[in-house]
């Protein structure tokens, strides 16, 4: 199996003094590798079944998208506040400093889809408990929540541990 | 053929009064429209040759990590500012009030590289024409550049006319 952890960048002081931030864009920059981060999404999904495949702004639109294709069905946009036009509903949710919002369309989701939820990096998990929540409330049923990367010092499976969780590579 | 135009939802008045904004998150709701714009975004490039397909964040980032998969080619994401932690080219250009940046990483393009770019709509060509230019002057030869929707009142296609363009849907 490919190690995934050779595509990804340590860079430091990024995006603040003291912060070693990880940088997948080697990983996008090579097919082989994307490509393989794909099956290994594929592979923890075990064959259950998903209806629909949400993606949150905007790293993960990337995979979010990817796996919907490859599961052929249809992607949701998760997306920053006053991004979206149609009816949408909101979540807010603390930050380290201050709060942050995001949204959904009301018509995104039917009652009892099976939801696949993806973002790029599990940190706090702050937004993926309020992006969990806004599915719910539409109605979906979570299946799992999977993430490229997870910094487990943040300690996010915590905030959204009633679902199954699944994280490529761990830091 | 399938007609993409009946997944584009008009929504009035959006972002602001008087403006009729085109919204896609019904056709990214679909697999099967998704499926086939993607189809008819390869099959617009007749067969040329493509290194790397660059997309622009963030709704560039679905078709576009999207042809980089079914090209067999890495994705390169163009940046809103401070978002990228390498080392960056920037290009400043003006909006209609005030002016905006986008980044790319100095290392995302060899020099020679065949490139597609894509966003999700073309309206001035500002970004467009931008993001053409950090992609020549990081030796990129830009093949075609591709969006899901145009808006023709706007001319967008005039400020990147050196390029080959291809919409699927014009307004």
């Amino acid at each position: 199996m490919m190690n995934l952890e050779n595509y990804i960048r340590d860079v430091e002081d990024f995006p603040k003094k003291g912060v070693l931030y990880k940088d997948i864009t080697p990983l996008l920059k090579s097919h082989e590798a994307t490509s393989n981060a794909l099956d290994q999404f594929i592979d923890q999904l075990k064959g259950q079944k998903i209806d629909k495949v949400v993606g949150i702004e905007s790293r993960g639109f990337l995979f979010g998208i990817l796996l919907a294709q490859k599961l052929n069905v249809g992607f949701v946009p998760i997306r920053k506040p006053g991004k979206l036009p149609s009816e949408t509903l909101k979540s807010t949710y603390d930050l380290e400093y201050g709060k942050d919002t995001i949204e959904i369309h009301k018509d995104a989701i039917e009652t009892g889809e099976q939801i696949l939820l993806h973002d790029d990096v599990l940190a706090t998990g702050g937004t993926a408990a309020a992006a969990c929540q806004l599915i719910e409330e539409l109605g979906g049923e979570l299946v799992q929540t999977n993430f490229l990367l997870e910094i487990s010092a943040l300690n996010g499976v915590e905030k959204i541990k009633q679902y199954p969780c699944v994280s490529l590579l761990k830091y």
